[in-house]
């Protein structure tokens, strides 16, 4: 049911590109998502309450009735076990913990004549936090959305999540009261992300949208970035396990079997130098598998896109890796360490045996909202820094104006904008 | 011509607010690009090669004779004057310097159980560069977008410009060969964006594709991330002045026109305390309009989007510039300094009456890629960070991941994901 490959057999190449993922938008969601912007722009609370209505099956008579007061959150912190509250805050801490050392400072220096140049760090004034309803609603992410933007400094952390039916997830909202989530709204969709973006009667806008969201959700954050910033569009998660044959199968299957748990489109793929191990591993998953809760979906997404694949040496793992640029790359090696500097392209890596993708998930420290879909290549983790902005700072002094006015000049000339240099000119 | 305000009488948010930009994509440029990406996806060279024949009135015979070799780079170095190579050369050595500063360094942190966290920067491994061709052929463009991708160490630098025609820039190539870049095709248009986005059998795929362009390269660059990474969706150029009454009337008006000379729409804003100032600096504006090559531009631009606004204090002119959230804040005031720390939102603060924008244009050292249209509010200059990404680093010790096990477990079982459970249970 896991497909077997070998890089050295013809095709690989080929083999593997099948293997990623095609994210084209469906021109039905594009469609309902313009209307749903539109509206949402146009018409504010009295559309969002309207689609909400109709999509999450409630009766709410206005906005206010989709606020969720203060007392509700602390609600939430007695309904979950005293075992689930202190996992979350100790993860919390954690993950706030590693943050801390992300913040960016403000920097300047000066030059001889004075002039003195750097850039100031600031943070967002108001963030966004999209929280899906249903199956994928998860409390860990939560905690790894909202506790950057605390830790940078936003001012005011708004959340969304949707309660279909009126179903409400507590450990959900446990966790926004730890992580400092200021208001909550029981939204979603993309009339969230557009109530989030342009603002409404009641609902204030905010600077910035993050969350995971479904494809609606996705396609509503890309249409108004620029208006708001937005993170990344984020794709099927993604994990490369490259092992040199040593370790315990049974560990690598259920490593595999993490990532592709998730959904049928997520992917878990092994590189090993073994022959050996790999049937080993192939051994443990039909052992394990049934003993899964989530077996079926654990099977459709390694029949879709996992694979075990015999490499010919741990360099050819590491080069095949910057190729798939995974999300998560899982170094499961005796002596794992030194090839941590030839992996150029992944979103964490998770070095030596013990070093598993699911501490990482929740509560290691950093964060779990990592670049997917070979984004990898350009894109970071969600971190502290995605809630600071710069602002550069330029205060020449009269000799350092005096002294590159003829060179902004000469240039300005050069491009046809006779008033930036005169502008210039006026300074020597 | 210019509007004159005050920010004391009734409506003045209203009408503030009608000076913002509205930047709703035009839907013939939708279905033209969605066309041309399609094609150039599919086809490869051959596409490229008939858009760009058919858009730039060429008759490429195949993609190779629209590449430029480095000797045509080395010539334009010849043909430009001394003066021009020595203003370059200049302003290249200050953006250079100024963008060092900005490298990211990795970092990590042990933990007392010999956990150890950290993050890993990488440079990218190739970037995409746009220059526009015809009247917006920014020589100075070239240097603030190709320093800051070979500071931080971009392996490879493409630039596509186009040569309508046949026309090109000695001044854009020679400032090309200055700052580095490695490889240079002479196409332009959402035909470029998508040969770079999915690389043809000739154009290699980039990780990142930055640069200034029109409506048909902006929306192909916004449809193209996720596949690559972009830099933000520019709109027009802004500048918004505070004055405290002292200074220069003809400065500041020349610095309202060198905004204003970019285009129609490229907004130019004063706000000041003083109204003998204000109407001094009107007085200039008349006196010395006629004086400049591009007063139509500058004449039909104050009349769109500029204002003369009287405002009742400083503090007032701060905050109505961080609705404003302007690309450019010059700070026209005698001590300009505290000032600063007013001003939360704005691409880049330019501190007293020396520090003129235009400067910072060609060759202060900042990057002259800026936040438009509010988006300061969320996101940064151009900056060597901008090419340059982070992979977590998790190297959890045997004794730290024992101790964590439990806790992820609680929080795997929690949402209902029992892989991610035993996968941590293993490591106890």
């Amino acid at each position: 049911m896991i497909r077997k490959m070998n890089s050295a057999e013809a095709g690989f190449q080929e083999a593997l590109i099948l293997l990623a993922f095609d994210n084209s938008t469906d021109t039905r969601v594009d469609a309902a998502v313009t209307e749903v912007l539109a509206a949402v722009r146009a018409r504010g609370d009295a559309a969002v309450v309207e689609y909400t209505n109709r999509f999450d099956q409630l009766q709410a008579a206005d906005i206010r009735a989709l606020e969720l007061p203060r007392a509700a959150l602390e609600e939430a912190l007695a309904v979950i076990t005293p075992a689930q509250r202190q996992a979350l805050e100790t993860a919390a801490a954690r993950v706030r913990a590693y943050h801390e050392k992300q913040l960016l400072e403000s920097w300047s220096f000066a030059e001889a004549d004075g002039t003195r140049l750097g850039q100031k760090m600031s943070p967002l004034d108001r963030a966004g936090l999209y929280v899906p309803g249903g199956k994928a609603s998860y409390p860990s992410s939560v905690l790894m959305n909202a506790i950057p933007a605390k830790v940078a400094g936003v001012k005011e952390l708004i959340m969304v999540t949707p309660t279909p039916r009126g179903e409400r997830n507590p450990l959900v909202l446990a966790a926004a009261a730890i992580a400092g989530v200021d208001r909550v709204f029981t939204i979603g969709g993309a009339q969230a992300v557009a109530a989030l973006a342009y603002g409404t009667q009641t609902i204030p806008q905010v600077d910035k949208i993050v969350g995971p969201g479904n494809a609606f959700v996705a396609e509503a954050k890309r249409r108004v970035f620029g208006t708001v910033g937005i993170d990344m569009v984020a794709g099927p998660s993604e994990v490369l396990v490259i092992s040199d044959g040593t370790g315990e199968p049974d560990w690598v299957a259920m490593d595999l079997f993490a990532q592709a748990e998730h959904d049928e489109v997520a992917q878990a793929i092994l590189l090993c130098t073994s022959d050996e191990f790999i049937a080993a591993v192939e051994a443990s998953i039909a052992r394990l598998l049934p003993q899964m809760p989530r077996h079926e979906i654990i099977a459709a997404s390694l029949a879709n896109r996992g694979a075990l694949i015999k490499v010919g040496s741990l360099d050819e793992a590491c080069e095949i890796a910057n190729r798939i640029a995974p999300e998560h790359l899982e170094l499961a090696i005796e002596e794992a360490e030194p090839w941590v500097e030839k992996i150029h392209h992944a979103g964490a890596i998770f070095v030596g045996h013990c070093s598993v993708e699911s501490l990482g998930d929740y509560c290691a420290g950093p964060n779990h909202v990592l670049p997917t879909m070979r984004s990898a290549r350009f894109s970071s983790p969600l971190g502290v820094y995605d809630f600071q902005k710069r602002t550069s700072i330029i205060h020449m002094s009269r000799a350092g104006a005096a002294a590159l006015a003829p060179v902004a000049a000469e240039l300005a000339y050069g491009e046809g904008l006779q008033a930036h240099a005169k502008s210039a000119e006026y300074r020597a």
